[in-house]
């Protein structure tokens, strides 16, 4: 099945737009996860059981695993997705973007080696840059285009040819760079009128929209500006705000009652 | 030692401008590398013997490990280089891009993990992004600004308020983001004409510049336009034409052979 297809089909039978991020820092760990032999791993499994009838996909963030040296963490991870919960897709959250032959190994990275339904990168390198991963038909190719950071205007939000750079690459997107229709683009919650230049611009393309929570983003304004012509084509991600919403032992339950809420708070402001 | 003065030692240590990109496929190693447990270190170790009175920095493109899961040969072949080519620096070819809280998490993959004296990264994110990587004073930030690829100009090459997306960013990262004088551009060989523009607006900043050989940069044209007023400033990056330059057995001396003849021309064409 084709990423896409995949996403839509996990969206409709959980009924949520809800993408949560598995993006665990060993300090704010649960004891109970960190006399593991693997922490990262013990906390992901269970936030993972807790959520995934909740949930339209995981997108684990690799540096957290690269900092700490736990790249079999992350692959064990998304291994028990595929295993345990084979309609959820995995994002891997890896920003990725070189030279086409250096390209060539980063998509083997994300595809080949960690099994992963898609993978961010970084368009800043052009379109021959991204080749190498739009060619994996199948996967999803999820490109940075307006980002949620206070920062993420500094280069996006500069002015070209009478648009903002993160339209123009909303529209490099939609036109040159989906051939396989496996492109997504990531659009920051903290930026609702640009959210809504660039639905205007794609179409009904899925967008993954970071930012609720922990970095400030307004649901409400969110959804009123994202969602496509359906009522959907949103992946709303929360990572702190789900995975630490429960203390020590109730980790999991406690994510579990914070995936249940926003779920609903988003279902609430689609209809 | 603060980065960049520990490259300009290493420059005049051994008269070279010249950084060897060590990006091993296992496909392309020799026979004798290849029965080896660790295959990338080994090639590694025996191209850094044969070179490193050669050469002003290294550079391990961290895809070629990532995509073989060889995180712990990258993190050897860095270790033995810090032991026993104290002198030599470090450059992690990553182009590593996140928000601030994630972006913290790659700066500890590059400086303490791996121990890296400078990573590449990619600005799309914006100032904000960059600042977990610049905090480390000591260590080297080496900013893409105009790369070697053929797409390299979809997104850097749009004029935004009267001057190329490249170029402003050179001014960007020479005025807003060099307080700690760490940062570097990279360049590709393969645009003089950008290169000399890029050269005016930054001083002396150091610029990396891969994209001779395998890539088809002209080497005099970029001496010609990217030498700094003493005649330094840059690091001319070859991986393939050195590290498989040699055939099987001979591939030590072969790499030092095409080392020697890189590093006499790019001499022989400063003064």
């Amino acid at each position: 099945m084709k990423f896409i297809e995949k996403l839509e089909s996990a969206q409709k039978k959980n009924n949520s737009l809800l993408c949560v991020g598995l993006d665990p820092s060993l300090e704010r760990l649960p004891h109970v996860c960190r006399r593991q032999p693997q922490p990262f791993l013990a906390f992901n499994r269970s936030l993972i059981d807790a959520t995934a009838d909740l949930v339209c996909a995981y997108k684990p963030q690799i540096a957290h695993y690269a900092a700490a040296g736990a790249e079999a963490e992350l692959q064990a991870t998304i291994r028990y997705i595929n295993e345990s919960y084979p309609d959820i897709p995995v994002i891997l959250d890896a920003k990725r973007g070189d030279i086409g032959s250096t390209a060539e190994k980063y998509a083997i990275e994300a595809f080949e080696r960690y099994q992963a339904d898609a993978v961010t990168v970084n368009p800043y390198l052009g379109g021959d840059s991204l080749a190498p991963f739009l060619k994996y038909r199948e996967k999803g190719v999820v490109i940075l285009c307006r980002t949620s950071n206070p920062g993420g205007g500094d280069l996006q939000s500069l002015e070209v040819e009478g648009e903002a750079l993160y339209l123009r690459l909303a529209r490099l997107a939609a036109s040159s760079w989906n051939g396989n229709r496996n492109v997504l683009l990531v659009v920051g919650a903290t930026w609702p009128a640009e959210l809504a230049r660039v639905r205007k611009v794609v179409g009904d393309m899925p967008l993954l929209v970071p930012g609720i929570g922990a970095q400030g983003g307004d649901l409400a304004a969110v959804l009123a500006a994202g969602l496509d012509r359906r009522g959907a084509g949103l992946l709303i991600n929360s990572s702190r705000g789900i995975i630490y919403a429960g203390q020590e032992e109730a980790f999991g339950p406690g994510a579990r009652q914070a995936a249940l809420e926003l779920r609903a708070e988003i279902n609430r402001l689609r209809n």
